[in-house]
């Protein structure tokens, strides 16, 4: 069996509870960290709420990057979904953990898209990465 | 425990491809989907690729609900995150599963943001739902 993409699930507790409720920041942080991890950044949307927590995506030509944060609990939780083999999503978690001061980091792999494929054959997770203009 | 959020990873398998590689009818039945759920949307934002596959997210006041299709494979990942009591993503799933004439469905729900909480208490999963002006 091959999966067509993977997605990592980060709990970052113990953050600083300034810096995830700072929606510039955030966004900041994310950007640096996608661009880190050599994705491709197509869009990218954050909004905060009053008075508490920061939710965004930056939607990568490999899938995206989702963050909900809860200052008040010092928790923000991501979403890093990749497919190919060429961005490592785990240097999108090194950096936001440093960029959130978190102290207590909790992560887990998925695969996602399982297939069977032929010995010897690879599971192509796009035929052509190029965006259509709309 | 508590959780601040649940999240519901889902794979549709054996999918219509015209349909889940039609960016309109996704970007369309991710909206149906969430509002009939009733979680208030905020933005939704798609994206086409060339010559196969669709991403997009809808950001909605509870999270978010992303999707990322491979027509190429029947195939179409869902993510929908939600905090709350007030709105079923399970709702979002059983719509999905009909827009994409999905054959086959696999799904599984995680829990986010865990905290233990005196006992006869409730975690607040946000203090206030407004949204402040960007």
């Amino acid at each position: 069996m091959e999966a067509l993409g993977r997605q990592i699930l980060v709990e970052f507790y113990d953050c600083d509870e300034s810096k995830i409720n700072d929606v510039s920041y955030i966004e900041n942080s994310l950007i640096q960290a996608t661009k880190a991890s050599k994705a491709t950044i197509i869009s990218h949307n954050f909004h905060k709420f009053s008075p508490y927590g920061v939710s965004g995506v930056v939607v990568i030509a490999e899938s995206h990057v989702a963050i909900h944060t809860w200052p008040e609990y010092n928790y923000a939780a991501v979403d890093i979904f990749t497919c190919g083999d060429t961005i490592d999503p785990w240097v999108i978690q090194e950096h936001l953990k440093d960029y959130f001061d978190s102290k207590n980091v909790s992560s887990m792999e998925m695969k996602r898209g399982m297939f069977r494929v032929p010995e010897g054959q690879k599971l192509l997770f796009k035929p052509d990465q190029n965006l259509q203009p709309n």
